[in-house]
């Protein structure tokens, strides 16, 4: 089909345009609503035509079962027309959960002079990865584009413009030159690339301005980056809000594309005009870079700013970190102190007669290169009367993996108490590669009510501690700690490599088995292509560790997701499971 | 709008459809295989029209994200057709994940002669409460309906009759006299009534026979509990099975209904008419009436099968119970004992130095009259090695929550260090009334493999215990159990009590405000009309009590669902949540 299209000569206008990358806290309403006051107190003040928030801005984001409570869908819907009674001049557009004939629906409302001008219903819900929208909510029907200042704005939220068939080109060709886009759209290594080539190919292709407003901050096992920012008509970045930060960023700029409008298109959807009252702008032409990061470096962040968040949004102020001397709890430490400040984080060395006096040291030295207090627990009285106790039973039996989880139970119940008597949050310090494979003691060193670096892979581990080594200048990580073999010390002279393969090899296999869903056979393949040779039983033996560990996972504390597939919401498989990989 | 009917008189012809309501395992594609190609041979003797299995029974269900395995998928569809090989006379209908262009569906395949000669795709797929089918699978747009035998026949997949825009009013309309349903639906305490009086209306309504069959047996925290069954057109159950059992129920019967032809009927899907070779059926009139259970009886059943199928799924033979003297130990290990043998489990006493001796010996009695083995580790020792290790750090601070869960702590690690020892899986034994209000200890009497009665309130333990002790005629749970007042026995003389409302109220706030769903101020006034009154305070205190617990409960192992919302898949709330029940 060929179709005809009529270009608009519009009348060229500035525009300013605020988006408010906040961080709201789920199921917060009153202190959500009060930070948006705020924020449109600000922008009025500072002339600006439309203010954007993010995608379910008054209930945060995700609420999940929370909106299946009527009081508290009403509560949002009370608070909204509350807010909207603070608009004045300038348009906001807030997200919301909106309620038509009991059904709900993930909604964005448009206010300008006290008035709430027009909702907008999301058409398209995710319901795949760590979304459950389906689950909540129905489908909108109805696509809107806003006139002001002569200019046309299309609305949409998050998925909407990442579907295939997406409102955007519907609202182009209904002659929108700027799509306004709110999001909650989590942090994932590689993610802030995808979005910004996809709102690149989006602009260009439509012929579009698209304002991307995204929210920022930590929600349980999720990090939003923020990352909010406006392409032009033919895909440049003009402005960009900075990361991992709450963030307004106000821009002014004249429109530079004409409006074209299709004759005759037919669509499956209402369209709906919404006519919004124009204000002079005196603004002058403003934009904004923000810093790039590296990859490393942004992982890193969104692994500060979630450990954070979930402190503080759980009412916590300090925390409690086993420094065992190794790599994964000097991360952890590092995260928190990074996070809450070195003051706020308590390490607790509990040594056994396993340990070695240089994991002590090496322990100590982190600490007091991270400025935080390290107290030393010895578990071996202990661990006697465990083993007194039980001599009986074990019946001079050859010790085992039983004996070893003792001690890391000893060291968990350690914590907790702890925890429990002092106020601390315990941060548990097991990385992806030991989640996958059930390589951690459960109700031992997995105790814990965050675990930060669950889904980062030992050989990600060590990267960080070499970008936080060379960010800071210096060897905050010990060099003896990020040369040493890894080992649990739980009986003597162990060493990780007894049990697992490589880490290099293991992380490969859980990379491929768990974020890429490949079969043995396609995981073979890889191997021959990276190693040159490949061990079918290694690679078998591990994916069945893999599968055999679901019921300690599903036991574990929740962690900051920074991978396309972590093991949390993402990864719903059976516990009771006979599947073979065949 | 008025419909002209047609009554199409058909031959009236006699039919035998067999229900194969059969235990499958999720995962375990060649065991499940061997299983239905065992029915399969069984029915061809019988001279059997059709069999129908449950849904998804090639994969078993729910496989969760197996699904999203691209080989575990083309496993399935190759097992599927394996399985068709087997097939003769017999119309055999069996579910699987079917794949058409990278899409799957929940589907049904009908197979006569060693061919496939139809596959249903379901359209109606839940995506509430525990289900995420909209996760996985496309819904399907096409209506079939078998002709065999000179009977018109429609297949539906389970949700497909509880939606009101059903298939099954369509192939009604189009002359369908039979409905076969196919199905996993788990086990609620009220599902099976729900159930039967929807199959009834639907019968009734649509003047058609409905042939359903269910699976049956536990997958994690779900119990199927069979009761497949036949109703005639007239809305009455003729033919009925088992229910907790796998059964092969086979009816032969002559269907009474005419083929009802509405004319010039529009649909929205496409309808198929497929038709299948009819044999001569030698075989008389058979129904068949299964015994009826008691709701309480029911749950007890579901609790059984639940707990079996976990420890058998999950390939353990032996579990251990923690055996306190008190009355949810004493039902955990009564089920436990039901479910593989009292002698496949052991009870441990863990006594401090706050248990009365008394305790110990009602666990004795317990145990003996279960028939199985109880023994004794005191933990005292232990417990002064902790105190002793922690003395300098607590400062002589006055005793509470962190010295009490501590030894809860001691107890889980002894507990887990038998079970890994020993090969034993270890059940926990908290109730639903301790797990919404955070009344246990995580890592402590929170740990095990599986939590039975985890959905169980503390009222409906005392029912279940008190039916045991009926249906065996004597006082299995002993007396003394039964009455003394529950106390955690953590330190001197502490009882429930102390801590939390009469059980009868605060189980009245959790069903109200969990599986209601009910705001404060609606469960006040349910308070007054139960009660006469209410305090408000103490409704807001428990609320807040369940809020705050969120985190316990995302670390506590499965237990069998038997209420409408229990504390698993089908309640998703945030751990970090800022909601006040305003």
């Amino acid at each position: 089909m060929c179709d005809l299209l009529l270009v608009t000569h519009n009348f060229m206008a500035k525009l300013t345009l605020a988006s408010a990358q906040i961080n709201t806290t789920v199921g917060d309403i009153d202190s959500n609503a009060k930070k948006i006051i705020n924020f449109i107190k600000k922008t009025e003040k500072k002339k600006v035509d439309i203010l954007t928030f993010p995608e379910l801005t008054i209930t945060g984001y995700p609420p999940e079962d929370l909106v299946h409570y009527d009081h508290f869908v009403n509560s949002n819907i009370k608070k909204l027309k509350e807010i909207a009674r603070s608009v004045k001049n300038t348009t906001v557009i807030i997200g919301f959960v909106n309620k038509i004939k009991n059904r709900l629906y993930n909604s964005a409302a448009i206010i300008q002079n006290k008035k709430i001008k027009y909702i907008y219903n999301k058409i398209h819900l995710p319901n795949y990865g760590v979304f459950d929208e389906k689950r909540y909510f129905y489908s909108g029907d109805e696509i809107p584009i806003l006139e002001i200042n002569n200019v046309k704005i299309g609305i949409s939220i998050c998925e909407d413009i990442w579907e295939k068939d997406s409102p955007v080109s519907i609202q182009a060709k209904q002659g929108a030159q700027i799509i306004i886009n709110i999001n909650s759209s989590p942090f994932e290594h590689d993610k802030h690339k995808k979005r910004i080539n996809l709102i690149k190919k989006i602009s260009k292709e439509n012929n579009v301005y698209v304002f991307y407003t995204n929210q920022v901050g930590g929600q349980d096992e999720l990090v939003f980056d923020g990352g909010s920012l406006l392409t032009n008509n033919i895909g440049e970045i003009i402005s960009s809000s900075k990361r991992f930060d709450e963030n307004l960023m106000i821009v002014t700029f004249n429109t530079e594309n004409d409006s074209i409008k299709s004759k005759n298109q037919k669509e499956n959807f209402l369209i709906k005009k919404i006519k919004l009252n124009n204000y002079e702008n005196p603004n002058k032409e403003t934009l904004n870079v923000a810093p790039n990061y590296s990859q490393i470096d942004s992982i890193y962040r969104a692994l500060v700013l979630g450990t954070k968040d979930y402190i503080r949004k759980n009412n916590f102020s300090r925390v409690l970190v086993a420094i065992s001397g190794g790599i994964d709890s000097a991360l952890v430490a590092a995260i928190a102190a990074n996070a809450i400040g070195p003051k706020n984080v308590m390490g607790v060395s509990l040594p056994s007669k396993y340990s070695s006096e240089n994991s002590y040291n090496d322990a100590k030295v982190l600490c007091e290169n991270l400025g935080m207090e390290l107290i030393k627990i010895p578990i071996n009285n202990i661990h006697s009367s465990f083993e007194e106790s039980l001599e009986k039973l074990f019946n001079k039996s050859e010790p085992g993996l039983a004996e070893e989880n003792i001690q890391s139970r000893i060291r968990g119940n350690i914590m907790m108490a702890l925890a429990n008597k002092f106020n601390f949050l315990l941060l548990a310090t097991g990385n992806k590669s030991e989640m996958a494979t059930g390589y951690g003691t459960l109700y031992g060193d997995m105790a814990g009510a965050f675990s930060c670096i669950k889904d980062v892979s030992k050989t990600m581990v060590y990267e960080i501690c070499h970008h936080i080594n060379r960010s800071n200048l210096s060897e905050v990580i010990p060099k003896n700690i990020m040369i040493k073999p890894p080992t649990a010390e739980l009986k003597p002279n162990q060493l990780d490599s007894d049990s697992l393969p490589p880490y290099e090899q293991l992380d490969l296999i859980i990379k491929l088995y768990i974020e890429k869903k490949f079969s043995p056979d396609k995981i073979a393949k890889e191997f021959k292509k990276k190693f040159g040779s490949f061990n079918k039983k290694l690679i078998m033996e591990n994916i069945n560790l893999i599968d055999r560990n679901e019921y300690k996972r599903r036991q574990s504390p929740p962690g900051v997701k920074i991978s396309n597939l972590a093991l949390g919401k993402d990864r719903r498989l059976p516990i009771s499971s006979g599947w073979k990989n065949l």
